[in-house]
């Protein structure tokens, strides 16, 4: 090896050894003709000194250089001694030096906050140069830490870890996938696989059990902070477990991995919230629960006011709800623009509220409330001086998305006037359960799952899949941290009739496209296929709120950008008539 | 959860405790109208007992169907007790039957010796059903071990595992690759990762320092036994280290990991070879070492034969070299015919050999042999009666190449007939070295990387790149384990000039295509790369071998067929004009 030692590891308990060290070089300063350079490595930096024919040689060292040095450890005069590291009140009398590579002058500075004022695509393009700042050196060391924390869990729980081909076949009906040409196969295509679903399903019917793994599944989907065109999936299933055992594996695992990595303590086990419950206080499936403003229901409320549109609202089966943004009466006339403008786009006419200022309810709406309606308003809502009150008037399910929507962004404007603080590191994990299993799609009639025809509706719902399908719940769960789905599952069907049901008779999808897209896992689940549920989600998103970042780009090594583009490396990239001759395509470039 | 114990837990200890257990029925037996099934989970068979109104419903029930039971634990009489299995001293006397799925009639026996017999493509189609036989799931259960130990030993050397892209750009000029068209950038396509060779040398740049992965790679190759489309690579880089540095590096791993799955320790260090002393006394670069016979040089011996098909090999700077396939005079005239049809595939004008029967030489070339080259032949190759020696007349690399192939063919002709023995779990694992950096292609009149064009040349021979690129040798290495190359790595280069000089002025490649293929490498190592080595060798030939099985298909959950079709799901398939489209991609279907 080129060293004896690693850039935090040597103390005054080392004085007098002769060491070896190498690394990139963090500073080089000249003190009245010494040399100092501080030499970096992953692990620190330790301080060396030229102080003899090498001092010339040093002194020509550049920022970012390699070099290995040999030397004797000796104390710092107490001057210069600096106790905020490891090795501060040590130095390195340099005897030795070898320089292995001189740098240019990098692009961007290399420290935290020198990144993070550039262009990400600058960052992006020299990767190797950003992956040394330590906020991002850090980040790849807690996607380690919490990778291998996972694997620790799984493998004391008695799961194997199986690989599942990432080549695998189109299933156009999905999300939009990866396609890869056969050379072999003239015409035809593998897919890249957008998650190990059905291989999992089918290692339960091998008689695996316990499965889990760590996949590389891939998207070809709109990207944003938090998708990717590949990313990676803690991926589980088991045999033998009803929803209980679920959750309380998945506690223990994110209870094992926020130890690991963050040396917290979560409690469990999570609290549960059905679907109906989290859309009716919190207008959304995820909610965040670090703050209150619950949404209210005052259908009953409103049902004969004298305020038509709600009334006629609740008259045509709809809902009237309302939440309190406490002490957000401040909000600006652009503020409240920005908010109808979500509200609009969510299916609202617009966005009614009541703003209480020096005892007064400003509000155009307010002269059509009777008193009863005002006192009770005011006795659920609790609303006081400085409080602002928004409303959603329409049919239940838009009326609670557009004030989850707008609960959400008034929270983030009292963050922005220090009226609220929302904790990176307040962990409220919950699960959200009981959803529905089917929605149905007025416009085409029809009816599709709500997460994937595989999920197994909850045992006594049965009997509803030919009556009323709406009603039927699913054996479904997710577990939502601070506002964000951090990952879901369910106990599958496994019995082969009812799978074909819920295929054919419930979703419609014609009997002989069911055989090609899923005739082997109806044919495999005849020949003794266990009960089973499972689990995935998303290891990015879990490293990014590991590391306190809401881009998951920054816990990835090499992200691609928003275009899907490599710009390091430079890809896509056009290919030669020879490979694409060799597997049997060509190129349509649409005209401009 | 469904089950309190799973089957291979419950013994004397658990006598009268009520118990769920949950399974595959492995077989029913009627026992003077009791009936007895044999529970099979992941981790054994249990025994129950239907002595009661369920008798009806268990008779009924089929091999591999699921079921679920709950009753008491009681002893087994004397006479029905099986001390081979741990639960065979107890049954459960059934109180409840729950059957989760009937299974229909396997179409091949579940058993090692019932799957062993069939064809490998209905194993595939069934594949759920192959994995349930005793040695597919000890070899799954093997690779989770095996991956695991590999982890569990590079994080205790504080290495981070970094997950590199599978969506890479194209190489054209390296192995064949699979393509992936873009949806957003009309015309381009990513390539599956065949290696993360250039990612991980971006991290030693990047300052990760000792960084590995298990990675999924991708080459659209020719399958055979030991290759898929998809494999595993376990690949690993490491900065301020050198060769020596490596071999104890992964000595350590594999000594960890065989104790670990096999609880076998592995002698280390291993030996070294030169690829010079391997070629010249084994005929290739990665040899058995389970057996002698090793290849003698006899070119001297010969130089003024009255052989002339030696002599003048000799005086041509060719080589005559032979080994002697000890005990092997009893091989047929078929097996000559065979090796000789291999010896000219090889290049060979023929396998000329000497039969020692009946204290007697025979061959036609004997008699032109002096007395003095006999007595060389005897002594060198200590031959006696019952031998046979094999000899080449041929260049160097080709008369080795010729007769290390012969020797192998030998080696199993010996075992064929009981004379030699090849433990699969004789581990004879050692280092190939000093292999040359570059080829010379007599044809094209070029040089080609032996490797690739990233591994460093020896120090002392950096000169000769200049003079004699042919005599560089590269500080590569490979790990061979009896007969097969594990895997293999380098010291790489690290200074932009030599890399550039190795791409221009050696290997010929033009500036442009290096600028398009590499320029972000040697940009990246102006910014201060630090001197670094690595290795990368397949987990799924390890795990072969770990499990004592030639096929890779083996230890691979979903392997695809050396067609390249996964024969369960169906792939690949055409997919719509639709897809097509959006990929900016049409198929050209060859004429027939």
């Amino acid at each position: 090896m080129l060293r004896t030692h690693h850039c935090a590891q040597l103390t005054k308990t080392n004085l007098g050894a002769t060491v070896s060290l190498a690394g990139w070089v963090d500073s080089v300063r000249d003190h009245g003709g010494i040399i100092f350079v501080d030499l970096r490595d992953r692990e620190g930096i330790t301080q060396v000194k030229f102080d003899s024919a090498l001092r010339a040689e040093a002194a020509q060292l550049k920022a970012e250089s390699v070099i290995g040095i040999t030397g004797k450890v000796e104390s710092r005069p107490e001057a210069m001694m600096n106790r905020g590291i490891p090795t501060g009140e040590i130095e390195i009398d340099a005897t030795e030096l070898t320089v292995h590579n001189i740098s240019e002058t990098p692009p961007f500075p290399l420290t935290d906050a020198g990144g993070d004022k550039v262009n990400e695509d600058l960052r992006l393009t020299y990767r190797y140069l950003d992956l040394r700042r330590p906020k991002m050196r850090k980040n790849l060391a807690v996607r380690h830490r919490a990778a291998k924390s996972v694997r620790d869990y799984f493998d004391t729980q008695g799961f194997y870890e199986v690989e599942t081909p990432a080549l695998f076949k189109s299933t156009p009906e999905g999300a939009r996938e990866y396609l890869v040409p056969s050379r072999i196969h003239a015409g035809q295509f593998y897919a890249l696989s957008q998650s190990p679903q059905q291989f999992k399903q089918i290692l339960m019917v091998a008689g695996v059990e316990k499965y889990f793994q760590l996949a590389r599944c891939f998207r070809d989907e709109d990207l944003r902070a938090d998708r990717q065109m590949e990313f990676t999936q803690v991926d589980l299933e088991v045999s033998f477990i009803d929803r209980e055992g679920v959750y309380s594996l998945l506690e223990g695992m994110l209870k094992k991995v926020w130890k690991d990595v963050l040396n917290h303590d979560l409690p469990t086990p999570f609290p549960r919230l059905a679907f109906k419950d989290a859309m009716n206080r919190f207008g959304v499936d995820k909610p965040d629960t670090r703050f209150g403003m619950e949404l209210a229901d005052f259908s009953d409320t409103f049902k004969s006011s004298g305020f038509k549109v709600f009334a006629s609202t609740v008259a045509a089966h709809g809902s009237v709800k309302a939440f309190n943004a406490k002490g957000l009466a401040d909000i600006t006339q652009g503020e409240i623009g920005a908010l109808e403008e979500i509200a609009k786009s969510l299916g609202a006419k617009g966005l009614a509220f009541i703003k209480v200022e020096n005892g007064e309810w400003k509000s155009p709406i307010v002269k059509f409330f009777s008193e009863t309606e005002k006192a009770e308003l005011t006795k659920r809502l609790n609303i006081e001086n400085g409080d602002i009150v928004f409303f959603a008037a329409a049919p239940w399910e838009r009326a609670c998305a557009i004030l989850g929507r707008t609960r959400l962004e008034a929270a983030q404007l009292l963050v922005k006037r220090g009226k609220m603080t929302l904790r990176a590191d307040q962990w409220n994990f919950l699960w959200v359960v009981d959803f529905p299993l089917m929605s149905y799609d007025e416009e085409k009639g029809s009816y599709a799952a709500t997460h994937h025809p595989f999920t197994s509706p909850v045992a006594e719902d049965v009997p509803l899949l030919d009556s009323d399908p709406k009603a039927v719940r699913g054996q479904h769960y997710d577990c939502v941290l601070n506002g964000m789905e951090l990952g879901g599952g369910s106990i599958r069907i496994h019995q082969p009739a009812l799978q074909k049901k819920i295929f054919e008779d419930v979703l419609k999808i014609p009997a002989d496209v069911v055989e090609s897209r899923f005739g082997y896992m109806l044919k495999a689940f005849t020949y003794g296929a266990p009960p089973h549920g499972g689990f995935a989600f998303g290891l990015d998103r879990m490293c990014a709120l590991l590391c306190g970042t809401t881009s998951i780009r920054d816990v990835i090594a090499f992200p691609k950008t928003q275009k899907a583009q490599d710009l390091m490396a430079q890809s896509p990239t056009p290919v030669t008539a020879k490979q694409l001759k060799e597997l049997h395509i060509q190129t349509v470039i649409p005209q401009q």
